[in-house]
């Protein structure tokens, strides 16, 4: 099942057009995986043994937009494992209406910090990121 | 030939990893994409017709972190044209180095406030949009 | 009694010195007024009858430092009400500690939109702000 | 003499009333601060010496709304030093009309990082600041 979380659309969110900015479903989608990490203890996993999980591609679609007051609802699971790289997908939803405000692939890394390379994604890892899986 | 714009890297783009956070880069490509639209008047014709500029989709790579004082050369390009769609290319460079940072497909439509719809890309709007290509 | 939000700091919420930035703390506050505004249907009311809550003065004391995976308590309340501006006095804590982290004296205008001037608070207005009072 | 720098208002910048937002002039002011201490290689003396500078208030007015396309001139000087604190003064003006749009106050400490306490502000460093007085 994904992991959801909600973020209700505030006055600083949006721009010129009044609508929530690009940029700013950026944090959206960052916010919602630090909250999937931290929900099965992955995130101490991670920071214990000195990973950084580094974000490497985002390929985000703004399919509606989203205004003031708008309560979004954005899921968050794993989508495949590589051998070095992960797939997330994410979706932000409007939650009164189930439309679709935007979805993103997030592909990432996770570093080793004490050789600055992307850990090989096998063992504990690989089983903490498949505990992950949608 | 491409458009460029240069960002100093300061303290408040960084993040956990003391290095530019990924949403923070959005910023950057807006901020570069405004300063082309101006610099030929695209800006000025859009706002007087009733064009609002929406971004549809970014494909960005993150290939290489940005830090502290880093001067950052964003150029931008028109790469291609469809009926209603068109795309920009977008890549940021640690100018003292010419490593790339990041770069970006960003494709828009040009949406008539009026219609509240994606204007097909003729006439005047796509003279203007093939005077922006590489 | 004073309306209280929380907010878990992130990874993008740090800068530099891997501490909430300066500028970030006044987003949290934002979002901690248009909690408190939406729910006491202040926030209904405001935009039903053309009036803008617009702050004129920020006056923030940073008194420690927040870092990753800290959880803030926000709290808010209305501190005096004069003849066409309002005071609100916001205050940042760690959770975990009752650690002040930062506190602000926010003072704002609800602006009429038709005449584009502060409103006078009184009558149905003033009531409303004393319903947010401490 | 004042340090300038000069900021161009994009439809990042604004929010829900079309405005800059107020956080994002925190953000400005930053980015002036910086541009300031570079500028006479203070921030060179700062880092390779273990001091970070850390604002410990904020007190900002905000007279007038920027909007889309605005050039913003940012003054940057130091006002007065204190024995273990230092004050800024910041200005925020449209340049074409000289119209203040804000000011600000702003107290900041220089940290010595290997005791994590205020520096006293005597000898190099105080000088360094009386290089920065109007």
């Amino acid at each position: 099942m994904s992991h959801f979380i909600e973020i209700k659309v505030r006055g600083y969110h949006l721009d010129l057009y009044r609508h929530v900015n690009n940029a700013r479903y950026l944090e959206f989608l960052e916010e919602a995986r630090w909250s999937l990490l931290e929900g099965k203890t992955t995130l101490d996993y991670l920071q214990n043994n000195g990973y950084a999980f580094v974000v490497v591609n985002i390929n985000i679609n703004y399919r509606c937009a989203a205004s003031m007051d708008d309560i979004l609802a954005i899921s968050t699971s794993v989508q495949s494992i590589g051998n070095r790289s992960c797939r997330m997908q994410q979706r932000v939803m409007r939650k009164a209406s189930d439309v679709v405000i935007a979805d993103a692939d997030v592909t990432f890394v996770i570093v080793d910090t004490h050789t600055e390379k992307a850990a090989p994604l096998e063992g504990e890892l690989r089983a903490m990121l498949e505990r992950l899986m949608n």
